[in-house]
């Protein structure tokens, strides 16, 4: 049977590719957004990248725009839809923000995510997939990170202990209730854009991440990219991460569907999507520069607070446990990256 | 210059003793609670324990009866009030109950903690005691436990996980605006009452704390007490804690307020309030059975989830730099708790 999934966040970047490869897979897709970072959206329209989706599967995505801290907001969706497992992405992802405010991101990411579950709760729906990120193991003290390194004790910044705080919820609701079954997804740096480009990153304001940075230098707007810290214990210096193509991370979730049907005893389990290797800033910047055939021109600067390091995951368990495999490069990322960009550069919806 | 204190959850018991010390020194106390506690009051009325606090001290103690979590009700007690520092106490205390209902407790003591924070902020009062818990180092790697133990790692129940959280919370706050000033209290075990037997622990249904369980027995309310686990590793197998009488607890708070005043770059502090020593639960039987001359039959059952085991506070930085030093022994806890008891059988207000 086809079952229906309730997507929160689902107008943001990880969200749209999720819906595509979930209506591909025959699931019923319903999305919530508050649409904060849709700036230009006429309110009685869906937002562009829900048009792209629905362009691109011939399917529809009934859509809500409305606040996951909105109790009453969040009822009558579950009223009108039969929800079978709610995929919750809704969160406030800037780490650099959230050092600097951390109680809106404590509120966004953690009070919000309470009210959802205790709404999902009264509504007796109990499968929840949680946009999890790498943040929640701080900075590493084994190489790769498995699901079981520690989590919460050396994190960088509010918004991976706030990712953190929800897991360790989501845990006690687990162990309080046989019938929730929680899925947690550890995302290790989703980059790059769907092969169509339809739908990519759209950031709000100056990009924090390095894709987005550099292909703004790519194309002129700004002069150089911006390199935090070469002192790290890393190839070159600098911070090395685990790129993922963020087509991967979607296919992730159609996995992850599948094995919500099948947990039983252990009913709240974690998984590492990412790709097991770690790449450098400057061979980003490299690989980047190569594939467009555009010299990137960066500058290195101190330490940025809050960022990692160094840190790539072992997937063995999602390869194993979900039969799972990231199928894209760092070239793919720069490649379809670049594309999205270069199809979308004017039409900032 | 005499400051005024805003204390929340200021109907409780831990809290209708810190106002009694408060006001024993020259502090304007303002008390709120959302008296969900108490049963039995009048809603015109002030609950009847900071009734007997004004009797106690000669002193007017304005009360408010809401909830935390209500914005409205929490800017409007900050516009009436020019509040220096608050103290926040206002939360579940139930760790058996935490268990079961993980969400009420997280939504209670972590979304609530996050309104009350916000609020602060936008009045610019940014000066705050937080009541935390030896809960949060959850079973001890190292006894005595010292402010450095890690925490929140081996944490046996959403109410010590709840406390560790808002610890973080306001690790934040303080590291993102060093005009926040907070002092954070881990208490162990507080029990006991006011020498005076006029205010006390009152639980509301059946007591899952200790003492209050081992007065129902000796006044025949209850048959036995029941003992989880004889297997731990303790001098008698059951459980050992770090018992603080509850003036101790009080006056811990004044020098809290103190060392407030004296904050600077270290803005963010934590302070264990405990007394150094552990006692068993057989122990504490025993030396209540002996204070009021009757004896306790008491069973040993399983263990119960969510219990430490065998934890004892290290106190050095208290007494170092608070100057706070707990002068009762087990002997006035069980004397002034039966005192208490005693006094109050019937007036369960």
């Amino acid at each position: 049977m086809e079952e229906t999934v309730l997507i929160t966040g689902g107008a943001g970047y990880i969200a749209s590719h999720v819906i595509v490869e979930l209506l591909e897979n025959n699931y019923t897709v319903i999305a919530l957004d508050n649409l904060r970072h849709y700036y230009s959206v006429n309110q009685s329209e869906k937002p562009e990248c829900i048009k792209r989706i629905e362009q691109l599967t011939g399917k529809v995505v009934p859509f809500y725009k409305a606040d996951i801290s909105d109790q009453s907001a969040l009822r009558n969706i579950f009223k009108l839809h039969k929800i079978d497992v709610v995929i919750h992405m809704a969160a406030l992802t800037d780490v650099s923000e959230s050092i600097k405010t951390p109680l809106t991101y404590y509120s966004n990411n953690v009070v919000s995510s309470i009210t959802l579950f205790e709404v999902m709760k009264d509504f007796n729906i109990k499968k929840l997939i949680f946009s999890s990120s790498s943040n929640v193991f701080g900075t590493p003290q084994v190489l790769p990170v498995s699901e079981d390194h520690l989590t919460g004790i050396r994190c960088t910044n509010p918004y991976g202990r706030s990712k953190f705080f929800v897991e360790e919820i989501l845990r006690n609701v687990c162990e309080s209730d046989e019938n929730w079954q929680v899925v947690v997804l550890r995302y290790f740096n989703p980059a790059g854009a769907h092969k169509s480009g339809l739908i990519g990153q759209n950031p709000f304001g100056v990009p924090n991440n390095l894709i987005p940075c550099i292909m703004q230098v790519a194309e002129g707007q700004k002069e150089r990219v911006t390199v935090y810290g070469s002192d790290y214990d890393t190839k070159d210096g600098t911070c090395s991460k685990d790129f993922t193509h963020i087509t991967d991370i979607a296919t992730g979730h159609v996995k992850a569907l599948e094995k919500l049907k099948k947990l039983c005893a252990e009913n709240w389990v974690a998984y590492n999507l990412g790709t097991g290797q770690g790449y450098t800033i400057l061979e980003v910047i490299e690989v980047f520069s190569k594939t467009i055939n555009r010299k990137i021109p960066y500058e290195i600067v101190n330490r940025r607070k809050g960022d990692l390091g160094n840190i790539f995951a072992d997937i063995t368990k999602a390869k194993r446990e979900l039969n799972w495999m990231p199928t894209k490069t760092i070239v793919d990322i720069c490649t379809d990256a670049w594309k999205w960009h270069s199809q979308n550069r004017k039409s900032n919806k």
